[in-house]
């Protein structure tokens, strides 16, 4: 028979053996456990979207994908107006203005579902055509407190900690302060969007022909370089606040991230795990005050693995309710490659492969299911070998699958009413007794 | 400012407040935990294939979405050759098919992922266009033992009994016996699927308008009725086993059900929970030993909840390996919006929403979040109400959201070194010491 090949989709293309995929939903469930630790609530939204709800804030038609039937169909909506979501902030936005008088505000809600982006795939730069995104966001109508502001780093740490995946530095920023930097450099007001977008590549990308950028957005040849080496430059917090101090257009944003930056500490997060950076820019338009990158200490070409910011309305476009909000990002997809490529990832504590029960005598069946069942009931995760097979094969078979404990047993065990439990990891068998197999496995696995 | 609808697409609206979210978050817990307790690793495949491994068994075109690009764009093979999954067992075929090298046989895995089909949506049905399947499978290379096909009820029972979603049977039959069956009645072997396909709707429509339809396919009028009335008939196992034993067609058939039914029993399935019944049929060709389906017996009228079979051959369109098999799917958006219907989902034992700290003085913020933090370190979920509002709007969005308690405290309270935790269900409330914070609370959440 002429046989399909068995290949993926470029860009569609991070999947993962099992090993791989537990590590994965490791990271995914202490996200989940940490943002309900702080009271955010899950929600999903389908993966399709109408396509004026997706491309309501314009702009970023290229990237979308849409829906299609691949045979002739009618009254199909999803076909015909449907797309896939390239974020979780615009169904966020959606879903708050439809469900506006069902929610208690502020609404705190997290989310972390696949996204779908039409970019030239780079694996090297952990960038993929579909991903998982990881949001919270906090949003309130009319008005939102500093101190959300505030909270967010605390649950940043509280996750990245767990995850332990080695030293992390969350960099905030405040976008009235880069209004005030670039309004003291002369920079017009509708250049300044432009203007962000080129200072937030300065991390990123060759410096000299950044300020030739900044010079054609109109800033002469010396204060585009002065501005570039302003946000360019590593200081300690200190510092920073010592710099802006005499620039009287910083003055409000100022005051504002010095503020956040205090309460901060009070949310509970030490001070070598934050710091006030000029060089977080972030390209979006529409944050509004503070703004968040975090960095791995040891890795900081992997680039920011958690973003978001302040916004003032999250969902103008659907409705005339005014709704402040503050939220950050983790691209999971990219962070997860990225991770495993440094050998950051932990070693799973407990992995779903136990105990496995080995069957090298069909006569005793009900015995091996007897066992099993008994540790089953204990909480043990517990396989039973059910194909016929020689010892050695099952045995290599639990080693490549990760198992930690094998039982054996045959007429010569069962005759004495023991069975052999064998520690896979240090090679050593013991007999005991058929009774006390739970408590045997319990200790032996911890 | 001209406003965009917020609104779903048909078929793509299955998406739920928090606390319906948070239900059906714990459907999934209980399917993955139970799944790992039997020794299913997690897979997750991309929500695209190509085209050609999606159509490759045939007979579907007509359901499947493809992506297209909302603009041009070059040289994006998504767009041109990909396509959304309609099920997980064809990406499973792949998957196994490109990895076969890497994965230790038997290969048990679940996935727990969504599926698009462009199927006309029926809300009262459970019919949706994009839904959540929940697979489990057991593959083998060449053989796969009659015990795989015995321990899939008992993972099933495992997890509907966690779920507690009353009382459900697992009905199983035998595709020999109904091959054996049609034989007896005289079916053309060319005939067979399409009969089956009939007889699968026996429990569902019209009783006389499915014998014409067995007529159709070359049955006689009084061994159409005869066919039927054998297959629809409810009887006890034994019952079944009795009226099945004179046919010879039937014997081979008949053994391995007797005998599949005899060692579910030693999996640990109670009688009560699951039955031989003929009526359980399947449409899909390619399943052949035992076939499942699953019924709540309080709500026969939802139909099948957990269905699936025995296999022999998953990956015939991609590889020359021999992958016989048997595997399960829970259509779990299905099964959630109908157990939401019945007020069949049991109240959550916790909750993310346990405390809520109220800040009635905002002098007192750091004692605000030092509960918090010494609270969450304890393990207990508490967030702090960072607006400022009157003590009854933060009691209003306490219950709102569903808290089970609330920390009050103000100058009153602090001065005496006590905070007052009130239960939000009894309304009682009591002073306790700062220092008891922690055992009172999770004391009180007991």
């Amino acid at each position: 028979m002429q046989k399909v090949k068995p290949a993926l989709l470029r860009g569609f293309d991070q999947e993962y053996l099992p090993q791989d995929q537990l590590q994965f939903n490791r990271l995914i469930d202490i996200a989940r456990r940490n943002f309900e630790r702080y009271g955010f609530l899950p929600i999903e939204t389908p993966s399709a979207e109408r396509r004026e709800v997706l491309t309501s804030k314009g702009g970023v038609e290229k990237e979308i994908y849409a829906l299609t039937r691949l045979a002739e169909a009618d009254d199909d909506e999803a076909a015909t107006k449907g797309a896939l979501r390239f974020d979780l902030t615009v169904p966020l936005a959606r879903y708050v203005a439809m469900r506006e008088r069902e929610l208690a505000f502020p609404f705190r809600r997290y989310q972390i579902q696949r996204v779908w982006r039409g970019e030239t795939p780079q694996a090297r730069k952990g960038r993929f055509r579909e991903f998982y995104q990881c949001d919270i966001d906090i949003i309130n109508r009319d008005r939102l407190s500093y101190l959300a502001e505030a909270e967010i780093p605390s649950v940043i740490y509280s996750v990245f900690r767990e995850m332990a995946i080695g030293e992390f530095r969350i960099r905030i920023n405040n976008r009235k302060v880069l209004r005030g930097l670039l309004q003291e450099f002369g920079v017009a007001q509708e250049r300044s969007p432009q203007v962000l977008r080129i200072l937030d590549k300065a991390e990123k990308e060759d410096g000299a022909r950044l300020v030739e950028e900044l010079e054609r957005e109109g800033l002469a040849r010396g204060a585009a370089g002065d501005l570039f080496g302003l946000v360019v430059k590593k200081r300690s917090t200190q510092e920073t606040l010592a710099v802006l101090a005499p620039l009287k257009g910083c003055a409000q944003g100022l005051e504002e991230l010095a503020q956040i930056a205090e309460a901060i500490g009070k949310f509970g997060v030490p001070d070598a795990a934050f710091a006030i950076d000029l060089g977080v820019v972030r390209g979006l338009d529409y944050y509004t005050g503070t703004i968040y990158e975090t960095m791995l200490v040891q890795y900081p070409e992997l680039g920011s693995i958690c973003s978001g910011g302040r916004y003032d309305d999250l969902a103008s476009y659907f409705t005339d309710t005014r709704l402040p909000g503050v939220g950050i990002s983790i691209g999971l997809t990219r962070l997860f490659s990225k991770l495993k490529e440094a050998g950051l990832l932990q070693p799973l504590e407990t992995t779903p492969a136990q105990v496995l029960v080995t069957t090298m005598d069909p006569r005793y069946l009900d015995r091996y299911l007897g066992v099993a069942q008994a540790l089953r009931a204990a909480g043990v995760n517990t396989e039973v070998y059910l194909e016929q097979a020689r010892l050695g094969h099952q045995l290599t078979y639990a080693d490549r699958k990760g198992f930690r404990l094998a039982i054996i047993a045959g007429e010569n065990e069962f005759g004495r009413d023991v069975v052999q439990i064998k520690n896979l990891t240090t090679k050593t068998p013991r007999d005991v007794p058929v009774s006390d197999i739970v408590s045997a496995v319990t200790q032996e696995l911890r």
